[in-house]
């Protein structure tokens, strides 16, 4: 199944996206995002003031199926991946900028913002981000059936195939 | 047969190989191309110092790919197109400027350029191919065969299947 490939819990989630609430209020950015490389949206923040934003999942796998040709380039140059991309629209751009090789800040702005403030509040919000998954990556929670579990499944495949040593 | 979508020809396109050549030489990048939205290089300069540049072709495929992926994540947030594309690596960088439909310019550089003045002039020389590509698309020298085609090849169809009517 393909399934995100990085997961913050509890704690670490909430302040990571608190840190992305920071970025959009500071920077003045329509959204920010932290998605990963399979293009699944890890968390998001929007401005009270943006437009109901498009399907951030259709962006983030756009995103990241462009950042893996990007490295592609890169790499003829023989560069590792780029660090930074910029993409600038008439009125809408984005910024991304690499977070290792799991996940990517995105950020959305238009006019309203400028874009070397952009760049470094997404920069120190990466940073930032960075160390929150590299101090919690691991931190999943035990995966527990709890205990009335065999009770319950014992029920149903009573019910389903009639009870064991019935036949 | 994948042709290139767009054509240059005679003095047209020394003009544009010239702006080429100046652009690289003003804004210090290490290469410059004009590349169509298929991936074909249609013209390219390199700067005297630079170093080999890797295939440029597979440079030019790439980017034609990623330019149609980036134009899909402009059309989510109801743009036509990004208009300007920076990607940023460690030393090496590329600017990728729209030059309407059928033809990107992009410029490839290192930290020894400056990036304003590679978006300065870069924009610059778009402008003045976008002006020569509209003065002169449809300029293709007329397709002639020549007087002496038509003997030669009666004496070609002569040699591999014997001289018509000695049969």
């Amino acid at each position: 199944m393909l399934e995100p490939s990085l997961d913050l819990y509890g704690r670490a989630f909430d302040e990571a996206e608190n840190l992305l609430k920071d970025l959009v209020a500071k920077s003045r950015a329509r959204y920010a995002l932290i998605i990963d490389l399979k293009g699944f949206v890890l968390m998001h923040a929007r401005a009270l003031w943006a437009p109901v934003p498009p399907s951030l999942d259709s962006f983030a796998t756009l995103v990241a199926s462009n950042y893996s040709a990007n490295r592609a380039i890169a790499q003829l140059f023989g560069e590792d991946g780029f660090q930074e991309l910029v993409q600038q629209g008439n009125q809408v751009g984005t910024f991304i900028e690499g977070l290792g090789d799991q996940a990517l800040p995105v950020t959305v702005y238009d006019d309203s913002a400028n874009l070397g403030r952009i760049k470094f509040i997404t920069r120190e919000t990466a940073a930032e981000v960075r160390r929150l998954i590299d101090e919690h990556t691991g931190d999943a929670p035990a995966f527990s059936l709890g205990e009335g579990w065999s009770g319950e499944v014992d029920s149903l495949l009573d019910s389903l195939f009639g009870k064991r040593g019935d036949s």
